[in-house]
């Protein structure tokens, strides 16, 4: 019997996305766009499927082997289909003429396209986060960009609390220069900070009495003397795209002695959480070292009324072009390389007393972190 | 033969998706959030599935039936499966609970979930934009949304061309206060006075010169006298999720002919688009007269040296809570219907000569448009 050549499969790592949004697009070509556009990877040789509207500047800053017309492709489709070609039709065309069989896509690449391209004879494997594992691995132009990044979102924290501590209190509230002080006043105060400084803001947590508790709250109406303020601060530099991810917690007005309490639990928690990481260290015990320190202390976590209290979220997650990015500091296993940069934040959060959390965000080293934040942590505002 | 009764099909809307991204969720829930959730919705009852972290966030801001918790369901899988479940799993979990045999999908639905749902026997059906076809018709409450935010996003416009009107021209460069005018200095004004204002700026063009020809470069380096100037500016309110889009062209120092003719010519498309959108119409027709209105003022578009120029990209498209939405208002059939808010903004790029872009909101009316901006329109600054 005569055997029959097989035709060797062709791999493709291919994305379709906005580079603004997909970060991992934005790695892979440096290029920032505000719409999807079609991006593959055969071997060494990366192309970016750019449209009229985006091709010179495509040409200008994405660095890839070759920038492709969108607009030419689409056209060639029509002319032998008789039909406007869709962005996707446009990609598996691109790939055909390449030769690609089989694609290597992101998790959240659009089933749409992942249909038509399996229509089309492409094999497509979806691959969970990070896409690219050495975007976990931060060069150190990378750990640049972000120390810069944590510089000067140090400098608006900084400008944010300085507002607190100039401020006078009357019946509990925060008042300065005659007016009252609102989550939203001094969230503006910080997010111009950034503007002026190259950094834009994104959804910045300036968050103090029950609203601390929840987390992800971002804070609205008058701050309150006696309740612990959460500043989170996490903007992207509008010139080298990456972010830093930065906690403080203060307090304006004397605090009570459960507050201080948990300031002291959660400070002494970040500080083991930046000791204890180093190269080869799994994440997850110095997770549970944290959560550990809480109990020991008498901080326990759990449910009431259907809201969590205590500490129910991770220490801290990668970050770099994402905010939130591989690997996780938390409850599931992940070794801690050097390169990484992580953020480690800590947090104790109860109805009726307050939210307190501290971040910091650290590069892992050979033996141990180096904190690329430089501003100081307290918590009572003299 | 006996007949086995076969079970009807129940049908779901599902989207995973961060709703700060993904504005479909965000019109579905009301619910703004920067990491991926779940969302389904049988007929009328919509559900939003939140972890530990967002939920008390999510029960107090969002629009739907129930919040249900992704850890409590994460903990059943667990047990039941002795894995830790992902976002995808749990979801799909709470689908079979609910009996849902069929999701419908937008067409950018993460196709790594979307296999995992027709391996657990969901059938997935991605849908083109777009996925709620309401969408494209804003309601009253929306109109004044975007009002409000093209009200705000003229005044930051008109204090960046206020700059280079101020400025005076020293050896072809612009200067102020004793410092050469650049994009990025012009931006930063823009981009500040619309944060003061309650909008956050995306990517703000401020582009002159050569850059002005690429209508997608935001503009870098010093501003030129003598050259066209484009601001085009599309934030999002902060407030009420809902964009602008404004584009301006102004030069400092006297205009070229050519220019000027350019100017005229784009002023004049600009306003026939307005005057002949309505309910009814099919916005390619719009389109095609705008072509023509070039066309016969000796504006041809072509390509040279592997460059557009010319009028190489649409008359306008819908603007909501995305900046980019449904309707297209170019080269594609698409009838115009009240409620509608779509940009007009023809424009005209030849390298050597200037880029010049203008640009309104319009909501499509019975009998014609509604501007929602209310600008002027100048090109030389005196």
């Amino acid at each position: 019997m005569k055997k029959t050549a097989k035709k060797p499969e062709k791999e493709a790592d291919v994305i379709l996305a906005a580079s603004e949004q997909q970060k991992d697009l934005l790695y892979a070509t440096g290029f920032s766009a505000p719409d999807p556009f079609p991006f593959f990877q055969i071997k060494h040789r990366k192309y970016v499927m750019a449209s009229d509207l985006e091709i010179g500047r495509a040409r200008s800053e994405a660095n890839v082997t070759s920038v492709l017309s969108t607009s030419k492709v689409g056209k060639r489709l029509k002319k032998r289909t008789g039909k406007a070609a869709g962005l996707g039709d446009i990609l598996i065309e691109a790939l055909k003429e390449k030769g690609v069989t089989k694609a290597r896509v992101p998790h959240d690449f659009p089933v749409y396209t992942a249909d038509r391209m399996r229509r089309a004879g492409i094999k497509v494997r979806p691959v969970l986060p990070p896409f690219f594992p050495e975007r976990v691995i931060k060069s150190e132009e990378e750990i640049e960009a972000v120390r810069e990044a944590a510089t000067l979102t140090g400098q608006a924290i900084e400008l944010g609390i300085d507002v607190l501590r100039r401020s006078s209190i009357k019946r509990g509230r925060l008042w300065l220069d005659g007016k009252m002080l609102t989550s939203e006043s001094v969230r503006a105060v910080v997010d111009g900070a950034l503007l002026t400084r190259g950094l834009q803001g994104q959804g910045t947590i300036v968050a103090g009495g029950e609203q601390a508790c929840d987390p992800h709250n971002r804070g609205s109406g008058p701050l309150r003397a006696g309740w612990p303020v959460i500043f989170d601060v996490f903007p992207r530099s509008l010139k080298s795209g990456y972010h830093a991810d930065i906690s403080r917690t203060v307090i304006r007005g004397k605090p009570k002695k459960r507050q201080r309490e948990m300031w002291e639990a959660v400070k002494e928690a970040q500080a083991l959480g930046c000791d204890r990481l180093k190269d080869g260290v799994n994440a997850k015990e110095v997770h549970e070292a944290i959560q550990e320190i809480f109990k020991s202390r008498g901080f326990e976590t759990g449910e009431a009324n259907g809201k969590m209290h205590g500490f129910f979220h991770g220490t801290g997650h990668g970050l770099g072009l994402d905010v939130h990015e591989p690997p996780r500091v938390g409850g599931v296993d992940a070794t801690m390389r050097a390169g990484m940069i992580v953020t480690v934040e800590p947090g104790l959060y109860y109805p009726g007393v307050g939210g307190i959390r501290i971040e910091d965000d650290v590069v892992i080293r050979k033996d141990g972190t180096e904190n690329l934040v430089d501003i100081e942590k307290y918590f009572e505002l003299s």
